[in-house]
């Protein structure tokens, strides 16, 4: 069953992701923006992730390379603009594959009676790098990030 | 006379402006991203600008602070994702009064026939962001940035 909704009008320059977690805000912030938790939740499920930089404050870079099943390998970078914890993250996107195709997306979490409702927004350049973005896949992998997420944080809480 | 377009559609995150200078693209890229020159160029005519900080490379930060005819202070800042000279700059731009509203700017420049083709694309979290900035008067403070730069550009073209 899908877990995520997503939100993206015709013609438009964005998109629209939600997505709910069983846990307090706290948790899933810091659980999201930890660079040692990001291999073990980001991106598809047969893919790995290595952190190559992870400067999480305004300015700060990142940089993340992905390793798909055939061994290729695929690198994203952006920069954070905010990073407010624990309810906000305005962030820089490329994927080296596309060089000079930018968005940005901002992080949202907002607590609802010890829930988390998590909103990222992405805005791009232009509409076809929105509708090149979603034909690409995207929303299996954010699909399976949020799966992967929920399960370290479900982890955490029961350490707790 | 207008000398810019805005292109903005209903119900988008975007819109485009463009502006055409009657110079080659290195010396209308040099002026623009010159931190010198900026309090001779940026904002409304009746403004002054401040320049606080401008780090010109990926992940440096920039923050402008506007004085207004009646003695207001109205500051902005963003970082930069690409610097790209002399074709191109990718940054977030925020405005103190509005904080968390962020957008992401564009900015290209094309070389056709010794003038250049200065496009500027900013995208937004909601559509209501980007028409608040369109009533704001943006279009307005672009139109005589763009002729103050345009003056600038024409003064050192004279002075090669």
């Amino acid at each position: 069953m899908k877990k995520h909704t997503l939100i993206a009008e015709p013609g438009s320059n964005a998109f629209t992701l939600t997505r709910t977690f069983d846990a307090p805000r706290e948790l899933v912030f810091k659980t999201m923006t930890d660079p040692k938790l990001i291999p073990q939740w980001w991106g598809p499920k047969d893919y790995t992730t290595v952190v190559a930089t992870m400067d999480v404050r305004p300015g700060g870079g990142w940089r993340f390379v992905q390793k798909g099943p055939d061994g290729s390998e695929y690198g994203f970078f952006g920069f954070f603009h905010q990073i407010e914890a624990p309810s906000r993250v305005v962030q820089t996107f490329e994927f080296e594959g596309m060089p000079g195709h930018v968005l940005m997306e901002t992080m949202i979490l907002e607590e609802r009676d010890g829930k988390t409702l998590f909103t990222d927004i992405s805005v791009f350049q232009t509409v076809e790098d929105r509708d090149g973005m979603i034909a690409s896949g995207m929303e299996h992998g954010f699909s399976d990030s949020m799966e992967q997420l929920e399960a370290l944080i479900e982890a955490a809480r029961v350490a707790r």
